[in-house]
């Protein structure tokens, strides 16, 4: 029996690589000559070196943010089928390199972007925000008869019936999705590695670095140039790691601002609304594109349609009268006392902090005590369901846990209401005490804070360690964003660490720090990023803030190489 | 034991009883000979006929709006202590004819008002936007040092230690509080009667009209102009079921606009986030008024201190572009499918319809046939927690529950956590599905709709049935307000009901409309209400629609006199 049940889900899993396989045209396959071996690191250069790409793809799919390739594609520069054609085969091209995708699309991108040409040569108008504009998607979001197997065998060939409102809004919009991207089995893990689609892996390197998770293959896909937007999911920071992993941008709003329905999950229904909700939000390459997506789905009007997305401008929880810049006041928040950041994160805050100071921003250092409570909290909450769906899912067909979970998912009894309702208390108490950090001594606002994404620079794969930099802000429902400033270099690599050990998660954090048993030197140019993190709701101020950051970042000669 | 505990509540209740005496002024006491016997069924006019206010507060208390009054205020016509003392002497009198009051507070009151006139004497500036305005709230708001008993012995003599959020922000707006008002035994009635402060009665008809609940002596309060505005909270129909009885205006808004914190309960902490979360809503004399409190609210930006309050302004779900007046579109829904309406609430309805259309409004019916599962998915939540704990505090000094609730409200088994989150799965589904009654045919969309706020007019005393038609909009987080048209008319009792029975509720229903059992008559001149309803969060939408509605009700010659 056990036996019969462990075939069942290799041979679900060779059924679905075929099937992937099939999907990707033949002339989009790399060359033999041309693909590196396994065990070359960085691989970001083979895109343009494949000899798939026209001069013509490789200007489109390198040269132009979202706006202006929008604008291309308004005045007809470019249609839409060559837009599409171009981030296609780039997006082959990156899951031949790096595994990143899980639904190749591209016969349906194809056939949207002869609709789209068809459609503006017709009105002489675009369809929408995003008319031929390329955006991927996590492999959670339905679409109508593509699988959302989140790379679990148990839920392959089980097509979804409708899209997700999210993939109709941008498909109404204009949006042309290539494919589906990777994720962790359960999406409980931080490396995007499940038994059916394997690992993603980081196109900068290969060997060293975690591609990150939950939304990894949307980080490498958009890092690729594969794609223009990515939409990833995070419920513990799964739209910020990935970001971090590859040197771009990821930005998580509070609940209710991006639709979130029809997503595959190997959860029950509404399991979010007993533990931790998770949101959605895009990862990008530069600020403005966020813009471009957030534009674009305040332009859905989705609360007609889904109740539990908020009505209004996307800046609607702001005040309307905004300071000049000149008057930000931003807030730095050196440590969560869980994990002691590493020297490299230390240090690149620190950095952040200078030029921001030079550019005449006032700073002001936050003292987050209760962060530590966050962690604590959010964990019960992960916990409340008990897991038991789960595993029971995986066990259908035999599957096992991949080797990162298989100590750390078990069993556990589900809590009881009068847990749970507890624990909703302790959150509303830990959330009105933290409101006390959006204001200075003399009592003015903070606009935005800025903090580590991890404890840690972008580790080797399979140890990311620990999620209370960005869970906690799920659990507060803050707004989050991460936003790359530099490389590692050298000098960041010289220093040890004299604060005493805090505990379990800070020990582990240690050991990606300790010259006996790690070589520091694989961290060398990996992105080194921060978080910016705005108040609840008020995603514009955290925009204006991000403004401002990245504008000091790219007028410091120590980053301007970047 | 069991004698024991029974003297134990009985001992606490006359001694709340003696000390709520002792803070009623003996001036201010209606003389034996002016004081009308319990058998008087309209006291309405007994304030002004009481020898106990002057001319000069008559007028204060008669003949103002919210806003004109703060006008008056501001202009130092009158000072914050005569209009405090005014409204104070006339909260006295409607205690001592109707009993709404559970905690007098007017040495309080008076002396707020004091602190605010020399503050206006020193700074010539009101002390916010609310200067001397006098606001009651439900007994449930915490104010330091009093009780938040809610009518049960065991939580009587624990004074608050804190003022809830939202009594600090009408205080630091410059509110005077008068008095907090009473309520149904565990809040779980409509009909506001408990054990210490006994019932609350209605003033236009003590003997034949219930009062409504839960907030039942606010609806009183601000009838019987103790108060300008009241404040009251709503998770089945409580800040507008007392509105309906006493022919004023309440207004709910969605959740996450008014802050909620510091409540006394009869539930343990958070109870709403695993079961149904009540709002709080203002309870008003006109439709302005609730506006002075909206912009109150909004000038507090409460979101800075409570993290459960929506940022921004009180229409920032609103779409920015307001289209004109005489371009709205009003919905009727005439039934919720559950409870057929009594032939004077359909007529009232018809009324209202045939006033707008005469101003030139589009009027377009709505069949909401998932009413029904509004109202048992709404049971279901009520029941989650099991009711355990209310039971338990009642039980600690041996008191009854009263007799309307003892053959309803018994101990339950309390849900599993799977249980709850089917049910939040089921309102997800059924709030995402309603979304489509904001759409024409032709696909334009509705600003409003109208619809019944109870199957029945005014019912007599503990004779209330059925919460479907407000409990629902809690359950869809639509605000929802309630605006009286006219009093019920000979005419509107003459009609039949030629409908078949329904089910259980409404065969409760018709026993509220047979000649056999009920007199008729007795709904003579009690006023009759409609509720206007909006999309979720978009409360300004309401509003446009009220001001449109109350507009035409004001311009009809059937209603004029009103």
């Amino acid at each position: 029996m056990a036996q019969q049940q462990q075939m069942q889900w290799q041979t679900i899993r060779d059924k679905k690589l075929a099937d992937v396989a099939s999907r990707i045209p033949s002339e989009w396959q790399i060359s033999p000559s041309k693909l590196p071996p396994s065990t070359t690191a960085n691989v970001l250069s083979v895109p343009r070196a494949s000899g798939i790409l026209t001069a013509r793809e490789i200007h489109i799919t390198e040269d132009y943010h979202a706006r202006e390739l929008l604008n291309t594609l308004h005045k007809r520069k470019f249609t839409a089928i060559e837009v599409a054609t171009a981030f296609c085969k780039r997006a082959a091209i990156a899951q031949q390199l790096t595994n990143c995708i899980t639904e190749p699309l591209f016969q349906l991108a194809l056939d949207r972007a002869s609709f789209l040409d068809a459609h503006l040569t017709r009105t002489g108008q675009p369809l929408g925000p995003l008319h031929g504009l390329p955006i991927s998607v996590k492999d959670t979001f339905h679409i109508a008869g593509y699988d959302s197997s989140i790379g679990i065998a148990s839920l392959c060939f089980s097509p979804a019936a409708a899209n997700a409102p999210l993939v109709k809004l941008l498909l109404d919009a204009g949006a042309v999705i290539p494919c589906k991207t990777n994720v962790p089995q359960t999406l409980l893990a931080l490396d995007s590695a499940n038994n059916i689609f394997g690992r993603t892996l980081n196109p900068a390197n290969r060997q060293q670095w975690t591609a990150g998770g939950s939304s990894g293959g949307e980080g490498v896909l958009v890092k690729m140039r594969g794609t223009v937007l990515g939409v990833g999911t995070d419920v513990g920071g799964s739209v910020r790691i990935p970001p971090m992993c590859n040197g771009i941008v990821g930005f998580k709003p509070s609940a209710g601002r991006i639709p979130t329905g029809g997503q595959g999950s190997a959860q029950l229904e509404a399991a979010g609304k007993v533990g931790m909700e998770f949101v959605v939000g895009p990862i990008a390459r530069c600020l403005d594109d966020v813009g471009v997506f957030m534009e674009a789905v305040e332009w859905g009007r989705q609360w007609e349609r889904e109740a539990s997305v908020l009505p209004g401008r996307w800046w609607s929880g702001c005040d309307g009268v905004e300071r000049p810049k000149r008057e930000m006041v931003i807030g730095v928040v050196w440590r969560d006392g869980v994990t002691e950041p590493l020297p490299p994160v230390r240090r690149v805050l620190e950095d952040t902090v200078r030029m921001l100071k030079a550019k005449g921003i006032e700073i002001v250092y936050v003292d987050a005590k209760r962060f530590k409570d966050c962690q604590g909290l959010a964990n019960k909450f992960f916990n409340v369901e008990g897991g038991n769906y789960t595993l029971d899912i995986l066990e259908k067909t035999g599957e096992p846990l991949i080797p990162w979970l298989a100590t750390r998912l078990k069993r556990k009894k589900p809590a009881t209401v009068d847990r749970l309702r507890d624990l909703q208390a302790q959150k509303t108490q830990l959330q009105d005490d933290f409101l006390e950090i959006w204001k200075t001594a003399d009592g003015r606002s903070i606009d935005a804070f800025i903090c580590p994404v991890a404890p840690h620079p972008v580790p080797p794969i399979d140890r990311w360690n620990g999620v209370s930099y960005t869970a906690s802000f799920v659990l507060l429902d803050y707004p989050a964003a991460v936003i790359p400033v530099r490389s590692v270099m050298e000098e960041d690599l010289e220093e040890d660490i004299d604060v005493e050990v805090l505990g379990g998660w800070d020990k582990v954090n240690r050991e990606l720090w300790n010259k006996e048993t790690i070589d520091r030197n694989a961290y060398l140019g990996s992105p080194l990023s921060i978080q910016v993190v705005g108040p609840r709701l008020q995603e514009r101020k955290l925009w204006d803030a991000m403004v401002v950051i990245e504008s000091a970042i790219k007028g410091s000669a120590r980053t301007a190489k970047l």
